[in-house]
Parts: C-alpha cells; structure tokens; sequence
C-alpha cells in the first residue's frame, strides 16, 4: 500500500486508545493534536499562520480557514442545538483572529432514524444562525451511518475570512501604542507584559446548559446555553474602538484552557481579579452542586480580549453597550513574572489555575 | 428560541426518518439535498457556483470551496482507508471544476476505543495522500464520541482551490471550437451536442473492494479501490491538452448517477457505447456473481470528462499515457433528441440508464 513508507516501525508497540477526554480540550486534547496532528501534518504548508501555530484558524493566501466539527448531545438543548452551534462555532473561530467569514460548507453524517422533522429543525436553526452572522453555506455534503451513539447527528461546517477595513482599523490603534506588533492577525501570541484582559460576558452558561439536558437537571432557573455568532460585534469593535491584540472563545476546557493558550503562545502570565470574572448566580450554585469549576465549563457565545492598556476601558465600554457583552469585564491582565494562569482569590489570596486535562462536561459541542 | 420563527407551521405533520439511502448518492439522497438542504441555504449567497448549482464544488470570490465528510465502512479496506479517502475525495471535488487545490482542512470524529495505532496509521495515509496531491491540512479539529456505530471514526476534509494557467489554457482551447462558452469553470452545465465522453479508467473497483472488506468476501483476485487524488493529472490535461468543458468524478452512484448530473444540469442527453466502458474481468464477475450494475457503484480515483468532439483523441491519447488514465476510452457522446442516459449495447440494442436510487454498497466512502 502507498502508505506503508510512511509508518512509522515502532507504532506496532503503541497500545493506547480514544477516550473521550482526547475530545474535551485540556491537556489530553492538545497531546493528541501535538503528538499526532501537528506530527504529521505540521511544517508542510508555507500558510501564514499554519496549523503548527494551533491558533484558533488558519490563514492561508489571506485567507482564514477553520473547520469544526460538532458532536454535542444531545443535539437540542436549552437555547440552541447542534446546527446554531455548529454555524457558530466557526463563525467565531474566523471572527477572533480579526476576519469577517465570507463563506461557509457544512458536511453531515446523519444517523439513520433521525426524524426529517428533527433534521427540518436544525436547518432552520442554521439558517437563522447563518442570518445573525450575515454568512452563508455555499456547499455541502450529507452522509448517512447506521442507528448508534452519535444522538441523531454529527456536523462540520469550514469556513473562509478575509480581511476587513475594521481589522486595518484595529491594528493601526494598537500601532499607536506598540512599534513591535510584527502580526497581520489577532493571534494568541501577540499579549505584551499590561495588557488587559476582558470577558465579554459570564462563563459556564453553554456547559451547564448542555449538561442538563443530558442529564435530565434542573437547576431551579433557566441555564441556556449562550450559542451565537459574534462577528458583527467583533468587527464593530475592531472598526469603532480597536486596540485589540489578541482574541480567542473559551470553548471546551472554558476560560481557563483558553487563558493558558495566551499564556503558552505568548509565553508571559495572566494574573485574573477572582471578583471581576462575571458568572450568574444560578451556575455558580449549579457548579457549586455539581463539583464543576465554572473556569474548565465551555463556553459558546463568549470571547476573551487581550487589550493594550490605553484602550482597555473604551473596549470594555463598547462591549457593554452591545447585547452579547452587557456583562463584560476587565478580569485581569498579562504578567511578566509566572508564565502561566494564577487568580488574586476574592478573600486576598492567590491561587494557580491549572490547566484543565478536559471539559469536566462531555460533548458539549 | 432565536429559530422558531424560521420553523414552518406545516412541519409537525412530517414523520419520515432518515436512511441509509439517504447517504447514498442517486435520487433519494439528491432529493433530500433539494428538498431540505438547498431549501434552506439555497439562494442566500452571490457565490459564482453557488449551492444551489449542486455542482462538486462551490466558487465563492474566484475561490473554489468544497467540504465532504467520510463515513467508509471498514476504515480500512483493500488499497485504502478513510484517510486517504478523504483527502482524495475534497482533492478530486475541487479538481473537477479545474482548479488546484491549496489547503485542507480535516475535522476529526474519533470513536472511543479507536486505538492510537490505528489513528496513527489513518494519519500517515492522509499524509501520503497530501504529498501525492501537493497540499496541505492546515486547520482542524478533533472531537470524540462513544463508541457507536461509526466503526472507528469518520471525518471531513474541506478544501480550498484557485485558478491556474492551466485552466486559462483549457479555457482558450475550447474557444477555439466554441464561441459560447460563459462558463469560467468546468462545470456540469457545460456540455454541448457533440461533446464526446471519456471515463479515465475502471469502475466498481473501489465500491468492490469496501464491500468485499465490508462482507468478508474473496472475489478470487485481488480488487482494490482506486482512491487516488487526481489534481496533478487534471491540471496536466488542462494545460498540455485542454478542451476539455467538464469534468466529474463518478462516487456514490456510481457512472449512472454521475451521467444524469451531467445531462440534468446540460439538459441535454448523453448515449453510451456499452463495449467501450472499461471494467476489470474480475469486477465485472463480482458484480453478476452478486446483482450489482457496475454503472451504479462508486468510484474513488476515475473522472469522467466532457471534451470538444476536435480534442476528445488527443485528450484519450494524453490520459492514456498516465499511470491513473492508462484505462481510458471514449465511452459516449453528448446527444440532442433524449434528456437521459441511453447505452448501445454491445448486442446491437438501445438501453435507457435509469438515475440509481443509490448506490447498491453502503458506507463507500
């Protein structure tokens, strides 16, 4: 077989498996992509920002490019389901390096037995999805696999970006206070020793959302999942305010897993304000109940913003003006002496914040 | 929810479920893209090819965009696997309209208890198959599932591809016979009467060997799947040759299918010369031997081409003299009168080719 040169003669003595928390984020997760993506498909490409940078998305001709898959079950939860999720979910993965996404493809694998009323559901719920961020599916590809655990579906919808006169905005902001910004993008890698940090609103909604659906909870209040793209705000910002360096949506492994790509790509420390980090009450107690850390629950309508220093509280201003950011943030700021995450405890302490080994929640995309 | 108001009232009353037909190219799965999937994103964009063309890929801003997910059953089988698969499927997809692909993206859905020898090996094949194509994944994701149905894992590979000089000189070739061509592509609507058509080598081979895997059959010889990426040999046609107005790899659904795409979209009608199909002897006794129309099932790494009547000899003689073209014949041409797929038999009569309701294998690809 063509491929029997590039085997690798020990990979007989590996005897490892998948298991769920290779697809959760976290630590397991990005050993699997380091020791087994990156090995084989990094350092081909001359892309501008390639797939060993592991940024949010790809960029490639001036174009970005990412592809997400979702496997979230169940496939309709409280305030969303797998097609707004997945229509999202690679919306603001474009949206966070500074591209507006300009075109969208979709493959499904469909399980046999899903209702074509359930399948009519989530079609709709795409296109609604597709509506808010003003992009569209241009093309696609369906599959069918036999009844088993998938839920109903799963889905991968990629995407293209391409640069913006806001992202030209952006960029000419921070040179106003930076000469040594050498990136075109918003990349995990641009944080300087200052910079701000800002959430665009509270932390664990989409986790716990999911989670009570699958397992039948009932926090005793409404826990939807914050689902929906953001790119109109994000360009809006990048066009109204600017002085953004670097973005990123906490997704699987939440706030925390994200914060620690900053640090690592950055290679400085984050020091987070433990009482500045906005979390409804109701998930707090939630999480509290359950033993979650609200800082490891993903997220799927939120993004964290490094900041240069000068602009933070204008851009903390902006967000708080839009419905998706009302409850915005400055959570913390970049730190030159501990490269990792730690957070000034709301009592006086400080406390390290480990990176995740994965979402404590399954699936949740 | 944001979705309700996209939910039409009459929805409740359908109670159909998907099924594997639904994912298996021919007219159930063509119909469920028309009814459901163009329905609800058909329309939207200003793309050049756009979704509702139904072509093997989109144009979106002179970029050709395709996504296809993979859901081959085995994951292994005679002369590939669902890595090589996949690239070679988005590879193909975006070749057959004329451009050349230059980046990938591979979304991942792993089933626990996959091991990570075999994902390992599933990665070296795409490897293999990238560098035998000359592009690259550059983005991705990886998500896991419990163990299902799946048989290991599926996966999508999205691409993007641009224009080449090679295009630009098949463009001008055909200018040469044909003043009305709009088209900036290769696309199915290209055909005219006339037209001659070429398939570049066997079918059923690769439908064959997952069903020989699938079934534990031994057909007495050794038939593998062709599944090859095609880009290098279509751009070496399209510039030392050109001529050539459209191109289609023939998958799910095998010729059959494929043929009707071409004359549904030319609406014109296109007879086949049954003596001039090639099949290999032992596919052909496989497919009697089990009930099987070869022209129904899939092909991984043959295309079938549309060419101006002067050039048809000169692009069969150039096909002929490549290791994935050495097959090669003129099976048919482009014909006014009847808006199907008819066959001249090899005993002197006429057959009509009805379009497949799908393809006979489950699970090719």
């Amino acid at each position: 077989m063509a491929e029997k040169s590039e085997e690798p003669a020990k990979l007989k003595e590996k005897n490892g498996h998948i298991t769920m928390l290779h697809g959760a984020g976290g630590t397991v997760m990005h050993d699997l992509v380091k020791n087994y993506i990156v090995k084989y498909f990094g350092g081909a490409s001359n892309a501008e920002v390639p797939l060993e940078a592991m940024d949010d998305a790809a960029v490639v001709d001036g174009i970005v490019f990412k592809s997400d898959s979702h496997a979230v079950k169940p496939i309709f939860f409280p305030g969303g389901d797998i097609g707004r999720l997945a229509i999202s979910g690679t919306v603001n993965d474009i949206s966070v390096l500074g591209a507006e996404p300009f075109a969208l493809a979709c493959g499904f694998i469909l399980e046999e037995g899903l209702t074509l009323f359930d399948f009519e559901r989530i079609l709709a719920s795409m296109r609604q999805a597709c509506l808010e961020a003003g992009v569209y599916i241009v093309t696609g590809d369906t599959k069918v696999v036999e009844k088993g655990s998938l839920g109903g579906c799963v889905m991968n919808v990629s995407g293209m970006g391409r640069r913006t006169p806001a992202l030209e905005h952006n960029l000419a902001v921070i040179r106003q206070y930076r000469s040594d910004l050498g990136a075109r993008w918003m990349l995990d890698s641009n944080l300087r020793v200052g910079d701000k940090i800002l959430l665009s609103g509270t932390i664990g909604d989409h986790g716990l959302a999911v989670l009570s659906a699958q397992e039948g909870l009932r926090f005793g209040s409404d826990i939807k999942s914050d689902v929906k793209p953001l790119n109109r705000m994000i360009q809006r910002l990048l066009g109204e305010v600017g002085g953004t360096v670097a973005m990123k949506d906490p997704t699987r492994g939440g706030l925390a897993d994200a914060l620690h790509e900053f640090t690592e790509k950055s290679k400085l420390g984050i020091l987070l304000q433990e009482d500045k980090i906005p979390i409804r009450k109701d998930v707090r107690a939630a999480c509290e109940m359950l033993g979650l850390d609200p800082l490891e629950v993903g997220n799927e309508g939120k993004i964290i913003i490094g900041a240069v220093p000068a602009k933070a509280q204008e851009v903390l201003n902006f967000l708080k003006g839009t419905p998706e950011g009302k409850d915005a943030e400055i959570i913390g700021e970049v730190t030159r002496d501990f490269h990792g995450v730690a957070m000034q405890t709301a009592v006086g302490g400080k406390r390290i914040i480990a990176r995740p080994i994965g979402d404590p929640v399954p699936r949740i995309c």
